[in-house]
């Protein structure tokens, strides 16, 4: 699993008070992001990127500014052209939220889902989380 | 279904070029806002108030600066103290996305969930679109 | 002077109730976008583009949610490779905030000020309101 | 002078390929509200609160994502209802940017300037960097 630290702001909050539910899929894109960099684009052909098909945020408590989260992000499915991912939020020791989303490698020129390759999936399964595991 | 507009910004896309996929949870909420601020909110005691469990979103199409959105809210189930919603972004004349959510009537003393009153039930029926409508 | 419109958001709102200063920003560089990509950027070669080099913003009154802004933008000074900017952020007919700017034409091979053809000054002085104006 | 740490992310750059100018803004304002509400709402009197009447940014260099910006602020002159802020937005051991603000105490009956209690100045004086310093 990975994780990544992000300092909640200000300008997060909104008129309720609390940090307003946008922010979490700002949080879950800075974990994939990571994912994405750090994991898997170095094993991509030239041309080749992912995208966002599906995000499922569940909202398990409020955020409070000033504060800190940790999101980890972790893969649950390999398919053929498509990964799925869970995340955690988590700050001050508890789960603020989990989200599953789903992404799919996309070949620039075609525009379509592109399958991947053995590089790819060799790197993806590195940080396969099955719920079993 | 209630409708809202609104006008994407250059502060909306990100280094991919395009719109960043967290604005349509931004969009998602202000469809939210605008059917519970003048459609349930009038029916709710005092120190009652909804928040949202969770959104899915679909991503079906890009989503490009400058440009404007539509965005389309529709109750799909009425539970005890919990409602389904429904919602489609437009751009274009073409769905970029597909959302659902839950939301729960929060009691702001107990921090539980409260079940409807009898005219915030009616309220919501009136925006009751069930799938085989 | 050029118009833009812009509706407020949810998401814009902070903890004090009201539009988050971030967001005057925002619009700001949403009439700034359109001035450029409007008037300017067709006159400039490839290879060229506008920075900001500074923002100033003076905040007249609150913006509340919901809510629609429009900000209008014009050039206040013309400069050998560089433009001043000024801006007033309007709704419900009231002034909320006027900003001024500086903008700076930079070559992309050399990172450096670039100075203004014949064309792309003759484009400004079209949108050029000095105070006496 | 005081110091907050933010970090950067995805969602702040935009189609520029950098971090988009108005997360400037947001990272001001971190800075602006941890020096309010650690070293001078406590002084504070019941319904008194401060609102920023100018924000003048210098853009010195450009931010990249990933990345991680500390933001010092610190007063640069007290009056009798306003405060002068500077602030400096640092990354990778370079200043990104500058910031000047104008902040005015607001009474919450009246919403108009109200003049500093003496215990405001005093704390305020611990933050005061004049540029002879």
């Amino acid at each position: 699993m990975l994780w990544v630290e992000d300092v909640l702001r200000y300008a997060d909050t909104d008129a309720n008070g609390h940090i307003n539910n946008s922010t979490f899929s700002v949080l879950c894109e800075s974990g994939r992001v990571h994912l994405f960099t750090q994991e898997l684009n170095p094993t991509l052909p030239p041309g080749m990127f992912f995208v966002i098909a599906r995000l499922a945020i569940d909202f398990r408590a409020e955020l409070h500014y000033p504060g800190q989260v940790r999101t980890g992000t972790w893969i649950t499915r390999i398919g053929r052209s498509s990964l799925g991912l869970a995340q955690a939020i988590v700050a001050d020791g508890r789960v603020a939220g989990e989200a599953e989303c789903v992404c799919v490698l996309i070949d620039e020129r075609t525009r379509r889902a592109s399958p991947f390759s053995h590089e790819t999936k060799v790197a993806a399964e590195r940080l396969l989380l099955t719920p079993s595991a």
